[in-house]
């Protein structure tokens, strides 16, 4: 390698020490299941990559072969193009692929009654918040406490199984991306939220967007979806995948795109079908296809006030126009199915004509196109190919109950998988807060991942500062729907930080909360001192008038007199005092 | 004056320019109301105090006198003390108070049937936007679009006047606050926010205080609560209230507190009366009253996580307990009836037993607060004193609603004023997202005004940044809820931000936005030339995947071919192919 490329690689490795370090007063525990590998170990090396958790699970399997190099054609040319030396990640693994004949999709396992270590894992992921939680001293105190529906008392391997086997969950775990801690998307689990990283022509590098996905997962990203746009897309991809322990997304039809050099109407389904092979053999989890978009459909466009929005969407209305023809993932889906179920690649049947505004929400267009990615989601089941459903958007609130209950009717209970929505068009460069509004609405309706917008959305490309504001609002609008779902487990944290609150532990607090680094902030912001960490009051009332350390006084007041017999006390003194009050007028309450 | 007094007086008046700067290519409109005087210019001279607008029109009203001093003892006091004079705002007027006998609330003349110039302003106001509407193109485009629900054709001033006559809504317009621009509170009007300012006893100043006023009526704060409870609260009001066009809420029950060093056993009706007066005198629009915290209630809060979280309500609770008396604000509520309806202040019924956290949301000492304020509301009402109900704090999605549809029941439809609420505790410095999805909520369902929350919340005085970060959050919840409630003239400016969008008006987009410097300081971050704002792209996609660009594109195309005829062609031309599909199986859409 030449003295640039080693630059580079030793610029990719010494990534920003915030984007790697744990959080305050914080440890890894690990529970252990069935077998002694279904836990990992993460040591942080960039251009290695992470180790790879599920190999041994995917080998004893046995239904699956290592190749002796890519089958796509242009996966195999970036890899001997000696001009990509420099940009390459080093320690890439040769791909994994189906043996001839056999399916290898977890959808496809649990079809079979089988249960995998990833649906193990998920199950122990899942549930030990639930466990916490009975085990808590407030499940106790506040038994059947604001539980909004009934959820699973306990999330076991074989519910993880069936949920996955109806299609009413999906796991995105590509054989090629062993480095997975695999997780689910399905509306009876947690709520899952998504970040969008990646380059565009005009902007970033691959360090940069690595960084962007490391740091969107210390904040909480459950899944990442890459969407560059802009130079060396295969190569950042490599980089990003063998660094990610959470499912990676992407949106093929961009890099097609880009190898016809940006004419939409040079696409092939050839080109197309290429890409697809190109990054299931990297290790996609999930693709984006927007097969919705039907010929058909676009004239329903014509009279919107922000017509087609979505990028996808309008490269495949473009191609169709041109060619009068119809869409050809919507004409090649069962080939694509073939493709998918050859990798285990999850659909995320795009919504290529979703609405992008106000105006235009729950329109003609949207729902037709919603019809058939129902018709479609049966079809990708027949291959026993997992499936989401993307959602929109731009909806005011009262419309957006609306988009969840069409969605379970007509894709049959697939996982949705919105974007925000954004609840109002008036606050660009505030539609993390526009959209954390419509997001955890819909989330409680039943959306199981909402993906993040960020302040940057409709002005330009999200830096990592971007990034961390989009999660937050994300992380808050996800926990907020688990919350009014009735998940059981949901409230054990809200519990914790209000005690914490209550009880004046600011450390706990700051440390308890999504964002210990700025709540220390904020509140060192005016009272900076180590011993105000344990005071009895903050800044914003100051030490007479603070209401939390009052109730304290009432409450040691009231230990004094008994707590059994408070109740009783007050009310008795009351009647007496009221009585006094009637017949001596409004003067008798002076002062003692 | 010393030299210091003078120093001080100078930097009162040199404030931020940024607080008193118009909004980027802002233009001010007025409309003329059925007399000249019914419109306001009002230049910013902090030293001088507004204009007073209202001034000719109590006058005529005849029914009030100007006092040659304070009623107050302490306000008299104040105005003597030497000590004070660095501190004192220079331009007080004389005292304004009901003469003998009479009745000068709002509710009073709406009662009588009589129309003020006040409700003809609000009219013009609320209305304004509402013609805006119907004479817009996208009105015609889109007739009877997206409405939740019917809303008045048009807000006429006995609209305004009858909505006030039955409580259902409120005009916070104390006689001695003549430089207010008049609003009105209620649900059937476009939603309001309130911004909290205020010093306390460990940080801020007045002239802190006095800007952040007016920084937050730059932002859109529809009134403003004034919550000092630190050094000077008396004249921190004055300087407040004076440079003020919207209405000014306070907490007597803070300044009380501070009359006896912090010690709320020591509090007494006379001391909380001679406050009442002298903020009425000073011109405070609406009073937060305590009086649903009654002796009986407290017990209920003891297996509370988080006690009792509001400032007043632990106050007086501590105040019940202490003399084992019934709540002196309930005893004494007809006499505060008396004083409000003297000057014109309007009752904001504290909900002092709120939840604090969302362990304790919905609970029995909440709502048996409510029952409580729901009877004071018809004490108020016989007095024709104007009433709002305050609400919670926080509560997870699925409960929010219960509030309203209990408040509206037990409460005869007064407005509700709610704070927040927060749908989830996790996340310390971000409580503005946290509480503008409830808040949004909350408004849908019918919550007149939303109290902001900054995100400093839980951590900290706010300063100037929290508090536009918090208003911000707001004017989106309340927008958000004016939307979904289904106003027809709410959409308009979404509308018009779309279309700027999808049109690449970049420079129309950022000002049409609530935070139009914001918007292009995030857009001109990766793009910041000139050129750049006519760009048909921006960062985010780069010029070959901009979905607005290629929708035009599409739209180009479909006007060559005559958009007429384009949906026939297609489906047409997509039947054809769909026979040849079959006929043809999957390879017949090769290139072109």
């Amino acid at each position: 390698m030449s003295a640039a490329a080693d630059a580079f690689q030793n610029a990719t490795a010494s990534v920003d020490k915030r984007v790697i370090q744990p959080f305050p007063n914080s440890k890894k525990i690990y529970v252990s299941g069935t077998r002694p590998d279904i836990r990992v170990v993460a040591t942080i090396d960039i251009r290695a990559g992470l180790s790879p958790l599920r190999q041994p699970w995917l080998e004893e399997r046995g239904d699956t072969e290592i190749l002796p190099q890519p089958t796509s054609l242009y996966g195999r040319e970036r890899l001997t193009d000696p001009k990509l030396a420099q940009f390459r990640f080093q320690c890439s693994r040769a791909p994994r692929k189906a043996k001839v004949g056999r399916n290898v999709t977890q959808m496809h396992y649990a079809r079979q009654g089988v249960i995998t270590p990833e649906m193990e894992f998920i199950a122990l992921r899942e549930n030990l918040r639930l466990q916490e939680y009975r085990d808590s001293v407030l499940a106790r105190r506040h038994p059947g406490m604001n539980f909004g529906r009934p959820m699973p008392e306990e999330i076991t391997p074989e519910f993880v199984r069936a949920e996955v086997a109806c299609g009413r969950a999906i796991i995105p775990a590509n054989i090629n991306h062993p480095e997975i801690e695999p997780m689910i998307i399905g509306r009876n689990f947690l709520v899952k939220i998504n970040a969008n990283i990646g380059n565009s022509a005009v902007t970033s590098s691959i360090e940069e967007e690595v960084e962007k996905m490391t740091w969107s997962i210390r904040w909480g990203a459950d899944t990442v979806m890459d969407l560059s746009t802009g130079r060396n897309i295969h190569e950042t991809r490599e980089w990003i995948i063998r660094n990610s322990p959470v499912p990676i997304g992407t949106v093929p039809i961009y890099q097609a795109l880009e190898k016809v050099h940006g004419k939409a109407e040079e696409l092939t389904w050839e080109i197309f079908r290429d890409t697809l092979v190109e990054q299931a053999e990297q290790g996609v989890d999930y693709f984006t296809i927007h097969a919705g978009v039907r010929l058909s459909y676009i004239h329903l466009t014509a009279d919107r006030v922000t017509g087609i929005v979505s990028r996808g969407g309008s490269i495949l209305a473009k191609w169709c126009l041109a060619h009068h023809q119809e869409n050809f993932l919507y004409t090649h889906f069962e080939e694509i199915c073939e493709i998918m179920r050859t990798y285990d690649v999850s659909f995320s049947l795009g919504d290529g004509l979703r609405p992008g505004s106000i105006a235009d929400a729950n329109d003609a267009a949207q729902f037709a196109e919603l019809e058939t990615l129902g018709e479609l989601t049966e079809i990708a089941w027949r291959h026993d190919v997992q499936v989401m459903i993307e959602g929109p958007g731009h909806v005011p609130m009262h419309m957006i109950k609306e988009n969840m209950d069409r969605e379970l009717k007509v894709c049959h209970q697939a996982p949705f998988y919105t974007l925000g929505p954004l609840t109002t068009d008036i606050a660009p460069g505030y539609d993390h807060i526009t959209s954390a509004i419509g997001a955890a609405m819909i989330g409680w309706y039943g959306t199981a991942m909402l993906c993040y917008v960020t302040p940057k959305e409709h002005l330009g490309l999200p830096n990592k500062d971007d990034v961390k504001e989009g999660i937050i609002a994300y992380k808050i609008a996800a926990h907020a729907a688990d919350l009014a779902k009735g998940h059981p487990a949901a409230q054990i944290r809200d519990n914790a930080v209000s005690k914490a609150r209550f009880e004046f532990r600011w450390e706990d607090q700051f440390n308890l909360g999504l964002d210990p680094e700025r709540a220390r902030d904020y509140h060192d912001a005016t009272l900076p001192k180590e011993g105000h960490k344990v005071a009895h009051f903050c800044s914003m009332c100051g030490p007479n008038f603070c209401s939390m350390k009052i109730t304290q006084d009432v409450r040691d007041y009231a230990a004094q007199k008994g707590i059994e017999n408070m109740e009783t006390a007050l009310s008795t003194g009351m009647q007496e005092k009221a009585v006094e009050f009637k017949r001596q007028g409004n003067e008798i309450y002076t002062r003692s």
